[in-house]
């Protein structure tokens, strides 16, 4: 099963395609640049939900549900908005069909074109922000903390599962406040919450940082950012939070009466991730094996596999150790298949990018003990039966530490701070040993002169763009690679996702 | 506050229509068809989309993400399908806006005109159907018991809070089996999911019937559902559960070779609730003044209001409180607002439908008791500080069943049988004494001759249609209660939403 996959460094774009694939995770539809999730590609999306949920809610968050459509002349209601949204999208211009009357199938009814068309909403402020507008009428009705998972659409035909679909799955967060200070608090804190989860559940390290002008949400006065380096080093913007100061207050007439009695607009954020983490977290860890899950996030986090098949004495320790893994919170899965043998079992879950795998075979019982075999070191050891809850529990404790730990090392390897333009070309121009063709040079950190010229410059003559102005970096003066002209700091590049 | 509302008996569609506003579950929004759920009313969809996803999940169901976007010769492979949902929907044409020439925002790119338009899902039997065929090719590949969380749109302009409206949340469950047997257990197995969930947890009482060949679902060989009576004696289909024979595999070609080695046709089942669920659990259970809500399902069980305001030693004793119903799982919130004066707070609890109110004043704590007062029935009582936690459990239990109990003595005492076409008209048309002029006349256990034509008739005649024939009606001959013609058993019919 596993040869049935392409290495890494010979095609990191088909390697990919192929995990995809054989991990059974996404297919694609009959509908160009929409994909099906699987259930194991959405279990894994599930997970990355419930937790997200669980950290909005605990900061105060609430959800509610917009509509899908977006009336068209609602786009064009704020300047920057439209230039950025109101592109590539899908239009609903009709509302009814009818029977062919030439008895093909059915057509649409001309009759019921629309007044007014409607937007597949490709983002929710506009609407969001029109019945805020009958929401909030005083200081006492805010902060308002609204989240919706939802589905989106941004017409694309250049699909790439997960991580480039005309319709994608997220979560967009719409806050009111009363201050400035106050919104501004709220998209840091969400940046926060964004980074923690990546870090900590996704074991992925990010670089927090600000966009520049160019990069930045259509409508936003700054637009924040955490970002990944993915295994051929490229980045993956991982999430966005939008300070988004009152111009969508203002857009949509959206004011309120402060304790002084005055009337203000309002001030406000948005913010989201999508399904697109799914794909940074399976080009983030996996192998040449297949898939590669961080504990926290696996649908299913230990398999028990009975060597050479299943046999009651085997299924009754199974279910022993199953009892005692769930009592721990942890996810199992007995592969009682009779038909199947232990090495296609194994590859399959490795594939499937199960963290730990028990084997169980007659010896074993005999000796007290089981084979446990971890997927990211893909290392095995033998662990006596009594007290293999506990082992396989810290296990999957180290697996989760392991991966972001190697996935940190890597791009501290690959994160290079440049002071040249030829330096810097030369960088994201050639494959680094071992790795694909596509290789995109890791992070750069570079001085920049700050203009929006500059930038698209080097982004023409590199393809790399900047990812971020790092929230962490130091004040360092310096020259920027490509026009010599002042820099107060470095910036972030990378070829980008 | 509570004044505001309409009274039942007066006009129960404004009273319903209050309720939705003052307890503030959702919203009109710009798009003419589509509410807004607010967040008081999503956090009871999403308490009832945990348990339900619970329920699916023990029964061994996982969850999928397929297209919002179905191609429109889909809808036409399905003789049937095509006749029940290529009719009000939303089509999209056209992908791309552009400025207007003459600066007028934006407007359609004629130049993005689709090949094919594509529809909203209205449902997604053919898409899923479509993407099945690649998926299963023997019968180890089956069953396949999928579920989609997803929204849906079926064009609407006369939208009624929940119960109708042109897009909307749901569950749809595809599932695909190797023999009509399989595929008529699990129909069966979903209606007593349902079944349960609608008693246990919505703690209103259903029957679980079978649908007329005239109410079936397009595409369906038999459709099964649950009826439950709203308190203006009307009906709502809170489920239902289609066995879909071979239709959708023979239309879109789903084959499996089975474990003779033959090429056959697979089976299918597909079963929905949706958003709807929340108008009906709003109407099964409130009152003149505002909602009530099963504990189950309710986002708050419990306030605690301090009287007459807060002060650290109401705090204290409210947070030892709240420490103890959270560690029994129950939700509870702290009033701690200090500009609304209890009688306010206690009428906008009320209001919300919360089903326990903890009334904490000076004098209270000096007798070592608090004041608890249920929403149900608007007892109040005083209960000892200590065990508080105990009794307020045992309280949300007893409030859950006497929901329960309430709902199934109003629809014994609504449901009547009759065997005169006078009579049945007689009950559908005069309002029951101190019921609304809108009174629906509760459900009526008639017989009925089995035709199409018949069931019509008394559609066009009464406004009454056949809910179902319930699965536990016994065999009783009779007479159709409109030709006289013979009739096997008695048929439930009703008005119904």
């Amino acid at each position: 099963m596993a040869k049935e996959i392409t290495n890494r460094a010979e095609n990191y774009s088909q390697w990919y395609q192929d995990i995809v694939k054989k991990a059974d995770l996404a297919d694609n539809s009959a509908v160009r640049g929409c994909m099906v999730i699987k259930p194991n590609g959405y279990a894994i999306w599930e997970n990355m939900r419930d937790q997200l949920d669980r950290m909005f809610k605990e900061t105060g968050h609430v959800n509610a549900y917009f509509p899908l459509f977006i009336p068209k002349s609602f786009l064009s209601k704020e300047a920057k908005h439209v230039e950025g949204f109101a592109k590539e999208c899908a239009v609903v211009t009709h509302h009814r069909l009818m029977n062919d009357p030439n008895g093909e199938g059915v057509i649409v009814d001309p009759e019921s074109k629309l007044q007014e068309e409607l937007i597949v909403r490709p983002t929710s402020e506009t609407i969001i922000w029109d019945a805020y507008r009958s929401w909030i009428q005083s200081y006492r009705d805010l902060p308002l903390l609204i989240n919706q998972w939802a589905n989106v659409v941004r017409w694309e035909m250049r699909v790439r599962m997960f991580l480039r679909t005309a319709e994608f799955l997220w979560q967009e967060g719409h806050t009111a406040h009363a201050t400035r200070q106050e919104a501004m608090e709220e998209t840091l804190r969400i940046l926060d919450i964004y980074a923690k989860f990546a870090e900590e559940y996704m074991a992925v390290p990010v670089i927090k940082g600000i966009k520049t002008e160019n990069e930045r949400f259509a409508g936003a006065d700054e637009t924040f950012c955490i970002e990944a380096l993915m295994q051929d080093g490229k980045a993956l913007q991982a999430g966005t939070s939008h300070f988004l100061g009152q111009n969508f207050a203002k857009a949509f007439d959206v004011k309120f009466v402060n304790d002084k009695n005055e009337e203000e607009f309002v001030w406000a954020t948005s913010w989201g991730v999508s399904t697109r983490l799914v794909g940074g977290l399976i080009m983030a860890h996996s192998d040449d094996s297949g898939l590669v899950l961080p504990p926290k996030l696996a649908p299913v986090q230990v398999a028990i596999v009975p060597i050479p098949k299943p046999s009651p004495e085997i299924g009754e320790v199974a279910e022993k150790i199953m009892k005692a893994l769930r009592d721990k919170g942890i996810s199992v899965k007995y592969d009682k298949d009779d038909q199947k043998r232990p090495g296609f079992k194994f590859a399959e879950h490795e594939m499937r990018g199960v963290p730990v795998r028990i084997g169980i075979g007659k010896r074993d019982l005999e000796n007290g003990q089981v084979e446990v075999a971890r997927r990211d070191t893909k290392e095995k050891s033998f662990t006596p039966l009594d007290g293999v809850a506990d082992y396989v529990a810290n296990l999957l404790d180290d697996i989760q530490q392991n991966l972001f730990n190697r996935a940190k090392k890597f791009r501290e390897e690959n994160t290079t701070a440049v002071d040249s333009f030829d330096d810097f070309k030369a960088i994201v121009e050639a494959p680094k040993e071992g790795m694909p063709e596509s290789w995109g040079g890791g992070f750069l950190s570079a001085h920049w002169d700050g203009t929006t010229e500059t930038e698209l410059r080097i982004k023409e003559l590199t393809k790399a763009t900047i990812r971020c102005i790092p929230l962490d970096g130091e004040e360092e003066p310096g020259q920027c690679i490509l026009t010599g002209r002042p820099s107060k700091r470095r910036v972030l590049f990378a070829k980008a996702y």
